[in-house]
């Protein structure tokens, strides 16, 4: 991934850690991918597809969110902080159910344990830039 | 557009109103399309291009937002009312952004104020929606 | 919608009549919506899951392929000719493919029925496009 | 990333080769993540901005192209070869068309240069599937 050269090569510094913003940007879209393969391959469990019915949906939300977190974390240019703080609070809830549901699964189909890791590894890579982004907001709220 | 029927037709009630859910998910994707083709007009626009650097990200985030949430709000399958209601919130800042900002541009660039209408519109709906939901969560937390 | 709008406000004309890229953007949007609706009501099918797998897969690509397809024909500055005629091959291709299968459910999933409507008019407002550009892009390469 | 996890728990073994399965999902997020930061990096180039709208405009194209043909490659279940055929289709060309953009201006921003290489690798991992996937309709069509 280049996430770390394209930050670097931004004309404007971010407002949060340049590492935890590479970190974050490279958890949203591997979750995102995590989730979409994993509907994926719930849709060819056979008998099993409607038990994981659940599973799918929450795998095909987490997924659009991730991506669309993804890309306005990566735009860098003015961003808006309560957009940005807004959209990580969403990606971190459908990150945590995603994973709660995946782990209920984790022990029959492994693509639902690995896609759960995704979740996990998302859900914190995000609550870390959303408290550096909360300082941010409180600093400049008081200066 | 096919989205009252689509409702209409899907196994499961919604739980909210149909005709809010209805009008909230036309909004969306219309918001959407505006947004985006907002972002190619201002590029469009010669030596006004730099002015307009920041209507153009906020149309970009806004128009990936409104499809997320317009795309949430139509699965209907076991929706996680704390998902719903985030990227709802999500979705009502970005376009509150996205319509202020494309208002300052209004008088000099048509398809700003047009833009600006359809967020506006966005933004109403889902305040809607939002509300409805909230108060589905409250009745199903004191039950 | 305020796809009409947005076209006529843009400061520069499409290569494409006007109405019949409306149309398109429009269908594109709606069929999108309609397919992912269909993915979430099949989803919702309880014993019969199974039986609408590949629908459920076939509506995610087919939904997707839409909305890039509607949102690289609404950004209109400065279009490559080649990107939209191969995306819109690939709007084309799916939609088809998605309609046909949506169709092998129409008399048992009313939300499929609705669905394969959808579908049918996007790739009709593809071709029409797809037709008007190939005509453009002769007609260019012969001056 | 997970992958190679999870294109090796995936119920059903994949069409193509599983090595270049994933480079190629790699390489398509990879992109869409270099083209939107590079978007978002343009517009924060001042008076530069208007020079480099084309460079904003086939980013932000590929980028949406690149994560479609992301999650397509990445369902795995049951896909159509025609469907995946004429997205990689469009996906090279957008690839093709936006490395030659950046590279344009890549001596005088690097985060064109950077997203132009992850556009070349994009492109070439796609040829690679895609030419797999042309032997393998080839075998299915003669037997």
């Amino acid at each position: 991934m280049h996430v770390q050269e394209m930050i670097r090569t931004h004309p404007q510094p971010p407002v949060v850690d340049r590492d935890a913003l590479a970190r974050c940007i490279d958890a949203c879209f591997d979750c995102a991918q995590s989730c979409v393969a994993c509907a994926g391959a719930c849709l060819g469990e056979a008998e099993h597809v409607q038990r994981l019915a659940r599973c799918i949906r929450l795998d095909q939300d987490c997924a659009e969110i991730c991506e669309v977190t993804g890309n306005i974390l990566s735009r860098g240019f003015q961003p808006d902080p309560d957009v940005i703080a807004r959209q990580l609070a969403a990606c971190i809830v459908v990150c945590e159910r995603c994973a709660q549901e995946c782990n209920r699964h984790a022990s029959e189909h492994e693509h639902c344990r690995v896609c759960a890791v995704a979740c996990r590894q998302c859900l914190e890579a995000c609550q870390i830039v959303a408290g550096q982004l909360d300082g941010h907001r409180i600093a400049a709220a008081t200066h």
